[in-house]
C-alpha cells in the first residue's frame, strides 16, 4: 500500500544516512518483498547494494524478483559469483529467462554457466521461444497429475511437491506422451471424496493455451474465462508450461503502456521512458518528430503556392489554426476511439463498415455544429460574409475528412498486421493539416474567386 | 478464444435464420457460458431473447453474468417474473449489485422486490457504498474461519460451503466481533497436518483493503502483492467482503479504456462508445470540441491583430501550421508519458521537478534539432534569411513551451484531485495552437521589424 511504503523509505532513509546497518536490517526483515523492493529502486546505485546484503538469503530471492531489470543487473555486478548462484538458483524459471533476455549476451552467457543442469535446461528452453509469445512468459513449474491416480494420491502430491510449484490451485492431467488432457481445480480436489479417481472427476474440456501463441490473446482469454492460470501446450499437444494470472496483470499493463505512449506519438525504451538517458528518449522521440515535421512542410508549400490568394484577403490566414486544429482535435477522438476497439476486440472485420461509416456521420454532425459557430464567429471578427461562409464550410468539410482519416486508418494498419497504434492522435493531427489547408483553399478559390 | 467464438457464431446463425430450435439447444448446452454470452451480444434484440430462452436454467445464469449491462436490460425486460427471480436468485451479489446500479430507478425497485430477504440484505448493503470503490465490487461470498478451528475443521467447512463462495482459495479468519485477524490459504490447509491449528498457521500480517478505498488502488495493491484476492474490511476493522482478482481485471481494463479515451479528449458513455446512440456520442464529443474551438478563436485574434504584418511578409503564414503543428506533436508526446506515468505512479511528488526540468530540456533538445533542419527548408522554400530565421528560432521557443505545459499541466491538475488525463493530447495542442501563434509573431517582430 501506498502508505504503508512511504513509512517504510522515512524509516529507512534516515538510518542509512547514519549507516546504521543493524536497525535497518531489522525494520527489513519484518517488512515485505515488494515494499522492500519499491524502497531499494528509488536509492542511488551504491545504497542500494548496501541495502540488498542486509536481507536475509530467502527475503532477498524475493525482493530481486520484484526489482527492474535495469536494478538487477546493477546488483548482479556488484556481487560475488557464489552469491549470484544463490540468487540465480532460487529464481523461477519465467523470471530467470526474462532476467537472461535483457542483461547483455556476455553477461547472459557468464549468469547461465552459474546455473545447475537443470535450471539451465528449464530457462533455455523458456528462451528458445519468441518475445512476446505465451512459450516465453510461461513457467515450466506446475502439479501434473495422471488420470487413474485417486484424489488421495493427488492430494499427496501436492503435499510433496506443491510448495515449489507457482500455483497449485489448478493441477493438470496429462496422458503417457504428456499430451494434456484434463483440469483438476484444488476446489474440486478438497470437495471430492479420497477415492474418486482423478480421470472421472477432471474437466477434459477445458481452455489452453499454444507456445506461439501472443501473450495478448493469452492475457485476453484468462480475463475472458475468469481463470487463475492457463496451461500451455506445443504443436504435438504435450503440456510445455501454465502461465498464471498475476504475470498476465504485469503483462497487460506493459502491453497498454506501450499503447498507451505509442498513441501519444513515442516509442519507449526497454527501460521505462523516466528511467531511459536523455538521449536515449530524444532519439526515439525524434524520428516520429522529423516524419511529422516532412509531411507538414507540405502545408507551407501548400500556403506559400497561394501567396497571391492571400495577399488579396490576408484575412484568411486567421482561420488556419482553428480550421486545422478542430480537425485534428475530431480526428484524434476518432482514431483514439477505434484504436482502443480494436484492442479490446470490439472493432472487427465483420462490423467494420458499420463503425467507420457511423463515426464519418459523427464527424459531419460535429462539423456542421461547429462550422455553424464559427461562421458567425468569423464574421464577427473580420466582417466578411463571403470569407466567414468558406471557414465555416471548410470546417464541415475537414472535420468529415478528419473523422474518415481517424476511423480508417487504424484499422488498415491491423489489417496490414502493423499496431493500428501507429496512428496515433499526432499522426492523424498532421495528416489533417496538411488536408486541411488544402481543402480550405480549395473552398476559399470556389466561394471568393469563382 | 476468437477463433472457438466464430465458429459458433458461423454455426448457430445460420440454424436461427432456419428457426431450427432443437439443434441450436444441443449446440448451446455444449458451449461454455462467456462464448455464448459473445454470440448472444452480437444478435438483434429479438433473437437475443429467443436465443437466450434455449438456454439451461444453471448456464442461463451464467451466461447472463457474462453479458453487458443493456443486453442484460434487454433481456429482463422481456421475461415474465419467475423466470427473472430464477436469474437474479442464482447472480453473485456484486454482479447484481452492478446491474441494479445501472437500470433505471424503478425497474431497480421492482428487481429487489423479487429477491429472497437474505439477498435483498447483501445487495442493498453492497449498493450503499459509493461508485468505484472497494465496497461496490467486493463480494461477501467468502469462507470464514475461527482461529481455534483445526485444519481438518476448515477443509470440512469448505466442503459444505465451498461450492457456492466466489473463492476458496484464500479463507479469512475473523474474531468474535467479525474483525479480520488473520489468512489461510488452501495450499496451507492442504499441506498441513489436520490436527494442526488455525490461529497457529495463518498469516496474521496480511494486506487488507478498506470498503472506501478507490477500485484503482485495489487493483493496483492485488498486482503489487500477486495476489489471487483481497479482503475488505469496514472502519472497525470487520470483515464485510473479498475482492477477486478477476473482478479487478475488469476494473483495470474499464479504468484503462476511461484513461485511453480521456486522453484522446472524449467522455465515454456508460453503455461504450460503439452501443452508444450516435447523438449521445455527438453530445459528449462536442464538449471538448467546443472548449478546444473557442481557445482556438484567440490564434484567430492574435492573427488579425498582426495582418499589417502578415500584409508585409506574406510568405510568414506559410509557416504557421508547420510551427504549431510540431509544438503541438511535442506537447502532446510530453503530456502522454506524464499522464501514464502519474497512474503506473512513476512520477509522484518527490521525483517531480526533476523529472519536469528534464521533460523541458528534451523539447528543447527536439526544438533546436527540428528548428535546425525548418530554417534551411523555410530558406529553400522563400529565400529570405531573417523569415527562415524567425520561423526555426519559433520553433524552438515553442517546443520548450510546450514540452512545459504537456510535462506540467498534468501534474496541476493530479494536485487538484482531478483526471490528469483531462490533460490530453488535443488539449495540449490547442493550447500550444495559441502559445505557439502568440510566440511566433513576437519573434518576427524582433527579428524582422526591429
Amino acid at each position: 500500500m501506498e502508505e504503508l511504503y512511504k513509512d517504510l523509505r522515512e524509516e529507512v532513509e534516515p538510518l542509512l544516512a547514519e549507516r546504521r546497518f543493524e536497525a535497518i536490517k531489522q525494520i527489513l526483515s519484518a517488512n515485505n518483498a515488494q515494499d522492500i523492493a519499491e524502497l531499494i529502486t528509488h536509492q542511488p546505485p551504491k545504497e542500494q547494494v548496501l541495502l540488498f546484503r542486509l536481507l536475509d538469503k530467502e527475503l532477498a530471492v524475493d525482493v530481486f524478483e520484484h526489482l527492474s531489470s535495469p536494478d538487477q543487473q546493477h546488483l548482479l555486478q556488484n556481487f560475488q559469483d557464489s552469491k549470484v548462484k544463490d540468487i540465480l538458483e532460487e529464481m523461477s524459471p519465467d523470471d530467470l529467462a526474462r532476467l537472461l533476455d535483457e542483461v547483455p549476451a556476455v553477461v547472459a552467457k557468464r549468469l547461465v554457466q552459474l546455473l545447475p543442469p537443470q535450471e539451465r535446461k528449464n530457462t533455455s528452453t523458456l528462451l528458445g521461444y519468441p518475445e512476446n509469445t505465451a512459450g516465453r512468459i510461461m513457467t515450466p513449474e506446475y502439479v501434473a497429475l495422471k488420470r487413474e491416480m485417486t484424489v488421495a494420491e493427488a492430494l499427496d502430491k501436492i503435499r510433496r511437491v506443491g510448495l515449489e510449484k507457482e500455483t497449485v490451485y489448478y493441477c493438470y492431467v496429462v496422458d503417457e506422451k504428456r499430451r494434456l488432457v484434463g483440469i483438476v481445480s484444488l476446489k474440486l480436489l478438497v470437495i471430492k471424496p479420497p477415492t474418486a479417481i482423478i480421470g472421472d472427476i477432471m474437466d477434459s474440456d477445458a481452455i489452453s493455451v499454444r507456445t506461439e501463441d501472443d501473450q495478448e490473446k493469452v492475457a485476453r482469454d484468462l480475463q475472458k474465462y475468469d481463470l487463475l492460470a492457463v496451461p500451455v501446450v506445443d504443436k504435438e499437444d504435450r503440456l510445455v508450461g501454465i502461465i498464471t494470472v498475476d504475470d498476465v496483470m504485469d503483462v497487460m499493463e506493459e502491453e497498454v503502456t506501450e499503447d498507451i505512449y505509442r498513441m501519444g506519438g513515442v516509442e519507449v525504451p526497454d527501460t521505462g521512458y523516466f528511467k531511459a538517458r536523455v538521449f536515449s528518449v530524444v532519439g526515439r522521440r525524434v524520428g516520429w518528430l522529423l516524419i511529422l515535421l516532412i509531411t507538414n512542410t507540405l502545408t507551407g508549400n501548400i500556403i506559400m503556392g497561394q501567396s497571391d490568394t492571400l495577399k488579396s484577403v490576408v484575412a484568411l490566414a486567421a482561420f488556419i489554426p482553428l480550421l486545422i486544429g478542430s480537425g485534428g482535435n475530431i480526428g484524434a477522438q476518432s482514431s483514439t476511439v477505434m484504436v482502443r476497439g480494436l484492442a479490446l476486440r470490439e472493432v472487427s472485420a465483420r462490423n467494420y463498415w458499420g463503425l467507420l461509416s457511423r463515426e464519418v456521420g459523427i464527424g459531419c454532425l460535429l462539423g456542421v455544429m461547429l462550422g455553424t459557430i464559427v461562421t458567425i464567429w468569423a464574421y464577427w471578427l473580420q466582417g466578411n460574409w463571403l470569407v466567414s461562409l468558406t471557414v465555416g464550410l471548410s470546417l464541415v468539410v475537414i472535420s468529415t475528412l478528419a473523422s474518415l482519416a481517424g476511423g480508417m486508418l487504424p484499422f488498415v494498419f491491423s489489417r496490414l498486421k502493423l499496431d493500428p497504434a501507429i496512428m496515433s492522435a499526432p499522426v492523424i493531427t498532421t495528416m489533417v493539416d496538411v488536408l486541411g489547408v488544402f481543402t480550405y483553399f480549395q473552398v476559399a478559390r470556389f466561394i471568393l474567386f469563382k
